[in-house]
């Protein structure tokens, strides 16, 4: 029996320390002494919920399910938000398994065991990806959600001959920058303000653009239309703001966690062959293939780190929700020497 | 000089009949005897035009100017709303020529001397295409805007194992479900009422739901999700009201003309990974394609035929309006002759 430590939601918002005991692994489970967890945005919904917070785990292997065969005790893991999928669907059969109807997500499930803001997790080896030995764990935690949900529309439908658009600098913008710069694609960013005009250059974009109170995109002064456009900010607005900068036949990624409707002009859309294209996280085969590739070009998130302390999760979520971490809040336990 | 009996629209919206004197065809241009004019929805939109009414015209090649090199005196053309395209932009140089930034369609200029409910007209060689000898101007009319309209999504992003929904049955509807079936899809027809069933399932509909007070498509029995859906009438509501019934990963074509916007609930698109699609009509490989899928596979068009009088357009026109018409009017001078 594992006793864990774990950081929870709670009806007030208000984040709490529990400790609870955690079962023996099924054949197919692997419990992991959990190292590091991103945070990320959409770990916002959830702090009302009595459920472990975190779904950017890195962690070691310290127990095998009977039915293991890839993982070994010691292996450096990490995971995102899918705890499962069904394997027999036509999604799971063709590689597209973040789609499976009958995936089980973070934040819906099993709320004691899951989570990586903890000490402590139990995770099926299906959804348990291998880290890199040159990769840091603080570099590791951003990809397992935010890093794998850009990942997969620059790989599947960008071509290095690309003008690629990226909207917003944050957890997911600041490595689609790189991702994208990597592939030799030409990358465009858009932010609100100045401010982050030179780490965007710094990280790899060839363009920047500060869209703050501009209503006519035309007016920016984009030399070439977009071919590609992520949108890691929010996306409640008509998308139709965008068209004037986009190419014939583009493609528009909202990737942002939202509610409410999408909304873009009928006619425009259809007339310039506009995509919207609907985009979650990764499946599994290219989330491996990121993980290879942003160790091959040292792709490096850049984080906030944070003890793994009430204090140190309740001042991540603090300076998540008021918008200033840079990029990605990381809660370590190792940081607890650190300091 | 020729004189050209034409159809055009005018202020008060009712069809008026002229007399213009068509200039000398320049290099590039082909001088057409009209024999056909398929009667298309978009064209409602420009009744109110002084110009000449018709985007889906047949007719035989009179004349040829000096710089064209594909067409002969006498050979059996058609041609659709495009008159001119760039030939040097992206979309041109990769065969999406029907997106040129530069353009030029129907109901933008030149009013005098194209359209298609007229005697004579005046087009580029460049977008005339040529007929099948097996295939009847009244079968062909149609396949000009309408057909290619459908036939795009359904040859570019169709499979022949899936399961394509084809939403409306009028002009484009009728074809969709045809060159669907011949495909090998697996067919689905919406459509508001049971009035069209059996024509559907004639037409190669393997199943057939009425829509019409279908307030959760959850409950139509639809018995296994759709993969593609081509959306031929209206889409003005929240597209989120088909989603019940879509696979993961699916996509949706809106395809009529319309004003306003597009709207689908944000979530649900981006954890299901639905694609909303713009796609209007084809560029010339594509027509070309279809135009041989067609005559070989012997789908025909249901049409309407009208004579290419003033009594016979304004007829049709009003039967278009009405939404009486199954499913093309073509308007002929050749059914002059048959009454």
């Amino acid at each position: 029996m594992v006793q864990a430590t774990q950081f929870r939601g709670s009806p007030s918002g208000h984040i709490v320390q529990t400790t609870a005991e955690l079962p023996n692994i099924q054949p197919d489970e692997v419990l992991v002494k959990v190292t590091d967890s991103g945070l990320c945005g959409s770990d916002l919904h959830f702090l009302s919920v009595p459920m472990v917070l975190g779904h950017e785990g890195i962690g070691i292997v310290e127990q095998i399910g009977s039915a293991c065969s890839r993982l070994k005790v010691g292996d450096r893991v990490g995971w995102g938000p899918i705890l499962s999928t069904c394997d027999a669907c036509d999604m799971c059969m063709t590689g597209r398994e973040a789609y499976c109807p009958k995936v089980k997500m973070y934040g819906v499930e099993d709320f004691d065991i899951h989570g990586s803001i903890c000490s402590h997790a139990v995770r099926k080896e299906q959804w348990l990806f291998q880290i890199p030995d040159s990769m840091s764990s603080a570099d590791a935690a951003p990809l397992m959600c935010g890093g794998g949900t850009v990942w997969v529309p620059l790989v599947e439908q960008c071509k290095p001959y690309e003008r690629i658009g990226i909207v917003g600098i944050g957890g997911l913008g600041h490595l689609a920058i790189q991702f994208a710069a990597k592939m030799g694609c030409d990358v465009i960013v858009f932010s609100s303000t100045e401010e982050k005009r030179d780490e965007a250059l710094n990280l790899g974009a060839n363009e920047f653009y500060a869209t703050k109170g501009v209503s006519d995109y035309a007016t920016l002064g984009v030399p070439k239309p977009i071919d590609r456009l992520l949108i890691t900010s929010s996306a409640k607005f008509n998308l139709g703001l965008f068209y004037p900068i986009l190419a014939r036949k583009a493609s528009i990624f909202p990737l942002s966690v939202d509610s409410g409707d999408l909304t873009a002009p009928y006619m425009p859309t259809i007339a310039r062959g506009i995509s919207i294209v609907g985009s979650c996280v990764s499946s599994r085969y290219p989330q491996n293939k990121m993980m290879d590739f942003a160790a091959r070009h040292k792709i490096h998130s850049i984080v906030e780190q944070y003890p793994m302390t009430l204090e140190g999760v309740t001042h991540a979520v603090d300076r998540l929700q008021s918008g200033k971490i840079r990029y990605r809040g990381v809660i370590s336990w190792n940081s607890l020497h650190d300091q």
